[in-house]
């Protein structure tokens, strides 16, 4: 049974490096204990460590930005098609007085993988209409999805939407110019 | 001669604190290092510090924000009215390949006089609508001019256009919302 239930979760983890340990205790209906152990014996690292190797790979695909100019964690890249990210905010990006996440940084975190999805070497920011739709907090993790709407010689039109637990937070249209 | 000169140099300094010794050098068409002799004897600062000085006198009128939480200097403010800010590009915020700034920290200069400008405690941006019209350098001063276009309620309406050397590089329409 441990020897079955190990097997799927190498497959599980594999089709989905995401999944937390909380949410593989509640697949296998087992506890967070034996998640980790099983983790363990099979050398999954943890969830933040998959985060990056997955992160890693995708900064090779990237062409408009050197790996170190991206914001947040590269989940997943398509050139000129879609690219997700994450960024988990913390302390340092908040408003003193009210600790709501400073639009600038999820505003930097929209435009980062609005200009990582274009398939050019330099890709510039034209237009950008946004719109923030509920504050985030300190803490939480944000997950941006970047979809590459129209493409007309140089000009790309990228939707970015950001979201928290499923909740949209942000939602931006970009305007993008690539140069040769 | 000099003692004239000295006296209307003290003068024009305080009508404007950002004239620089160039500037000034021409307006009384003597040499620069006369003008820095002329500034040591007055007592009168260099640009940079007695920018400093009116930054942080501006400060101190900012509620929406804590004074390190503004980015640039801020030059003048009237709440509710308008606010000028300046901020200096370094390497640090290009990128790589282009040595052109990045569209976040033209962002983030507009976003930050957006909110100083309003006069309220809490102030957060919901809407923005920008554009990018030319590409800026590192080393260049960028001057961000917000104005207030519409109050109603706890709804306000900005604009903020940031030039460098006259020439307008961005601009961008905030709707920001006020929170008690």
């Amino acid at each position: 049974m441990k020897k079955e239930r190990q097997s799927m979760l190498t497959q599980r983890v594999q089709d989905n490096p995401f999944l937390t340990d909380e949410e593989l205790s509640e697949i296998f209906s087992v506890s967070i204990p034996t998640i980790r152990l099983d983790r363990l014996e099979l050398g999954i690292p943890e969830l933040r460590e998959r985060i990056k190797n997955v992160a890693a790979e995708n900064h090779s695909k990237v062409k408009s930005l050197h790996s170190r100019e991206i914001i947040g964690e590269l989940l997943d890249i398509s050139l000129n098609k879609k690219a997700i990210s994450m960024l988990e905010t913390d302390n340092s990006m908040v408003f003193e007085k009210t600790k709501i996440v400073r639009g600038n940084f999820i505003y930097s975190l929209a435009e980062s993988i609005a200009i990582a999805v274009i398939d050019a070497q330099v890709a510039l920011v034209g237009v950008a209409n946004i719109k923030y739709k509920i504050p985030v907090y300190a803490g939480s993790k944000l997950i941006a999805r970047a979809e590459v709407r129209r493409i007309k010689e140089n000009n790309f039109m990228v939707w970015v939407k950001i979201t928290e637990k499923q909740m949209e937070v942000f939602r931006g249209k970009f305007i993008l110019v690539a140069i040769k």
